[in-house]
């Protein structure tokens, strides 16, 4: 077992794929912690924006959640319907594929590429801020925390979906439990009410109530990701991704509106080092040991929202990929199944976040919403096209809550870029168009291959042809490998020609045209023996040079047989001048001749040619 | 012309080689800087030893001087000897090995490998140092000076010696002729004695003199790099070579005279902010512009002093790697017919050194020393068993000679590594014995490689095997690049089979085995179909797993050929599956099989293949 497969696990067979496809609660764990954790900062956003109006401002809190959770409700509901319309995942983007054409879905593409990335390194760092706020001491390391962090999720995802859904179900449960039974705590203890409550309400303008709203979408970022990955669950896929969606969906809900609620209550605001979450915690429970396991968990929460991120974009790379858009490689699943390079891709980018930010990626929030925001848009004014196009019973509802959807996605869009086009939006404006240019770049190249290898096409017959005509180069200095390169040359074809490159002779030891002739007839072997000499000091260019020139008979190719001596160690292979690997790879730029490598081992035993005759080829 | 040529001059025929061959006078600037530039620091050495017992003890420097001279004299008479003895150049290390045996010539060549790196790194930043107290401003970028130089030596070098030689020659002759003169100046001029003679001289301790003459020792450095670079002279060589050895014996002889007199009648003591050498220009000449020409030149001759080790060491490891104690690739010529490995790898060190010494090497002077004066201490004792085995007439006293120079540089020798033990010469002492287990390892592998491929000798006979089995891996959906594959595969063998490895579908587009099976029996190309069911998500392995089971005839070997579709831009390559790359890495780690790539390019024109029957093969 090598240190890989130590820790990356052993191979998996096809039919074991099931143990790495995920249940309805591990969906969770997989799938939902970006959009759960979100309640860390989403309600504080909201609030922040409406302490500036005051401290009465704060009781629109509820209604603004009310609307936000209204909002949550008609997301559910939509990617509800993109899990039965699209089962093969990919979300956004196989919507928008399906119903607004090529270039809207490769802008929904470029938006959910720039969403998932951000958020590793948004939700790794969100969590290891919160860890250092606790825990000051580690402050200096936070950057390589992070680090650390993206390391387990990334090896985890390697590993297998399932395998880092189980890995991260407990503080996963812990979260949602410790959470819902604090804030139900915090209602039934009557303790618990505020000494001081908040001061009367008072009318503020609707802009500043839309921004406020605005800010608190982010709390809805990764409500997608469930309809990304359908792929990811056990079977039955679409029935398990949509009861994990409406799970996610009812218990982000009653955190959005316990917490809404508890606030007002318990008359706390926004501000300080302390996050409101923690003061509403706090207050509902005081600092005993139950707030610590929840604050933990909420933590670990937050730095494992990176796997919503694991879940969707190696999938969506890979449907890219199929579709053109990106490098076959990236549909290619490696030994245990899971698409490894866009697993790589993914934690490369996000450790370059992360060094690139210090490890503080605040700055950052609002460009991930634009991404997200773009996606919801894209893909509910898909359902409606859906729709139209369908028509199964009750289309019209149907398309009349995706039309509202789209519209109050598409309204958050546009207030997100024109609010924080300064504060880094235009980033987001920058990447988005430059992603799509180089998907259509690739997708433009396997277009070009395509029409020269026409695959899935009937291929032209296969005609005879005479057998080719091969070089062997060989070392002025006759060998076994010569040897081994003639035996070997003759087993293709009779017309062979052996060609020495001969350098002036700079000592007496060295060999002489004279002495290589000599050699050759002592030898006899029944192959034709050119010597080029070189007025250059080069091997490559004079042998290329008599490649090129070479007379073949009508419809006969040409093949260079290059001996290769294959050592036994890495060091070896600086003992051995690389003109074969250099050889090789100068003909390989050139058209119709054929390239064959004959390997030589250091341990190789001595096998002797069989007697002359014995059932001789052609 | 592209960037390299244009750096490095077009490549040169074996027969324009004399154009980059040295006369006798470019020999100086090409193999003498070394030692000529050490006239800048040796006597201060010496100064500096002598003034601790008092000033009346510089009277001292002139006898030492002698004794200097004298050696000097004694080694370049030994150098002329090697030269005509081993006119093949390596010095040092040619003297060792045809008369001291493998181990002793191992310890030399790692002392001469020691002693030309840390020469590249100490002269350069010696000349750098002099420039910067020369202008203070410059103080900062000292280590960017430095590599800058190495890098315009570098470059010279990889042009050719001749070019480097040539472009070297101004400041060399001003040096030489500018100095001299302004030493005859200082004679001549009745005004330029000192005001204040030196005290009397007073009697001091051997042993104290002892240590004085081993530091001005490090005067002497360079004087062996001739005999080492004997090839590098146009013909005739020996006469040459040995012309520019007395050339340098005598420039330098007289320098290290008239500097000691100069000393002495000036009163000029060491210490300050200046050199000794400049305090006695000074007093010469004045602050004039003869001082400042004169002393550029010094600093461009200290820094260009590198060019020796640049002269001697591609040189010396082409010897070695011949003699198969360095990778072969050190004795190939580049298209400039200079030894360009040796040239990049003796760059790099010194870059190294430069850089972990932050441009500060007078640490590493005492270390070059050891390097040198063991290499002076083993040719002369070599040469005097060359005397005892030849005997020519007056063979005695040549040995005689010798055996004084071995007996001196020896002491010497000793000297440094007892004095400087703790200074860093232990790094030498551990360093060399490093080397030469480096120079066995790798001797010890050609070794074991000449054994299996025994070159020289008249290989066994080749008889006829027959054709190969050929296995052509395809994918499932076929294309024009199996046409072309199969099309090849037939032109070499008539027994092929196909290999196509099956993966589970992911979606309704991916062929299976029925499809599979249906395209080629449309198709109804003359080759046998095999189709593999990947258990696992690999394609390597169920192919390689295929290869070795299978069953051929009798001396019947097996061929793989891998068609390859050959991008025309590097991105392209990131957007092909490395797949066959791959496979042909695992195979070439095979015994018995062969490798032949099909390279396609995608502008390839579609050549149609023959009509059936047209000459076809075998």
């Amino acid at each position: 077992m090598d240190i890989g497969q130590l820790l990356l696990g052993r191979p998996l067979r096809r039919r074991d794929a099931g143990h790495e496809e995920i249940g309805s609660t591990e969906g969770l764990a997989a799938l939902s912690l970006d959009a759960l954790s979100s309640v860390a900062y989403g309600p504080e956003a909201i609030a922040l924006v409406l302490i500036t109006a005051g401290l009465g401002a704060m009781h629109y809190l509820l209604p603004i959640s009310l609307a936000l959770i209204g909002l949550l409700l008609l997301l559910v509901l939509s990617y509800s319907q993109v899990i039965d319309a699209y089962p093969a995942g990919g979300g956004a983007y196989a919507v928008s594929r399906a119903n607004l054409g090529k270039n809207v879905s490769q802008l929904t593409a470029a938006a959910l590429v720039v969403d998932y990335t951000l958020t590793v390194a948004i939700s790794i760092s969100a969590g290891v801020e919160a860890l250092t706020s606790a825990f000051p001491a580690v402050q200096p390391w936070a950057l390589e925390i992070c680090l650390v962090v993206l390391a387990i999720v990334t090896l985890m995802n390697l590993r297998g979906v399932g395998e880092s859904a189980r890995a991260f179900l407990l503080p996963t449960l812990v979260f949602i439990v410790g959470l819902l039974g604090l804030m139900a705590w915090g209602f039934l203890h009557p303790a618990a009410a505020a000494a001081h409550p908040l001061a009367a309400a008072k009318p503020v303008p609707l802009f500043f109530l839309l921004t406020a709203f605005a800010a608190g979408c982010t709390a809805l970022t990764g409500v997608e990701a469930i309809a990304n990955g359908v792929p990811l669950f056990r079977e039955p896929r679409q029935l398990r991704a949509k009861r994990t969606e409406w799970l996610l969906g009812g218990i982000l809900a009653l955190m959005l509106l316990g917490l809404a609620l508890l606030t007002i209550r318990f008359a706390v605001s926004p501000g300080g080092a302390q996050t409101m979450l923690s003061k509403v915690m706090v207050a509902a429970v005081g600092h005993g040991a139950v707030y610590y396991v929840v604050a933990l968990a909420i933590t670990m929460v937050l730095a494992l929202a990176a796997n919503t991120s694991f879940g969707g974009l190696p999938l969506l790379s890979s449907i890219l990929a199929r579709d053109g858009y990106l490098p076959h490689v990236f549909a290619m699943r490696g030994d245990r199944l899971v698409f490894a390079p866009g697993i790589y891709v993914l934690s490369a980018a996000a450790a370059v976040l992360l060094v690139a930010s210090g490890g503080n990626t605040q700055a950052l929030i609002p460009l991930f919403a634009i991404g997200v925001f773009t996606g919801f848009t894209l893909s509910q004014t898909g359902m409606v096209v859906h729709w139209w196009h369908e028509r199964p019973p009750h289309w019209a509802v149907r398309a009349g809550l995706n039309g509202l959807g789209a519209l109050a996605t598409g309204v958050a869009t546009l207030l997100f870029v024109v609010t924080k086009f300064t504060e880094g939006a235009w980033v987001v404006v920058v990447i988005i168009p430059l992603l799509i240019l180089m998907f259509r770049g690739i997708r433009r190249y396997y277009d070009r291959v395509g029409a020269v290898l026409m695959p899935g096409r009937t291929p032209a017959p296969v005609n005879a042809r005479p057998r080719p005509m091969i070089v062997v180069p060989i070392e002025p200095r006759l060998s076994e490998l010569t040897r081994r390169a003639l035996d070997h040359a003759l087993s293709l074809s009779d017309d062979v020609v052996a060609v020495a490159i001969l350098l002036d002779p700079e000592s007496d030891a060295d060999p002489t045209e004279a002495s290589v002739r000599q050699a050759w007839t002592d030898w006899a072997p029944p192959v034709r023996l050119e010597i080029i000499r070189s007025e250059y000091h080069s091997v490559i260019r004079p042998m290329l040079q008599f490649i090129d020139g070479l007379t073949t008979k009508a419809h006969q190719r040409r093949l260079v047989l290059i001996p290769e001596f294959v050592p036994d160690s890495p060091y070896g292979e600086l003992l051995h001048n690389q003109i074969g690997t250099l050889l090789a790879a100068a003909l390989r730029r050139r058209t119709d001749v054929m390239i064959a490598l004959v390997p030589m081992h250091l341990h190789q035993e001595y096998v002797p040619s069989p007697a002359a005759g014995v059932d001789g080829g052609a």
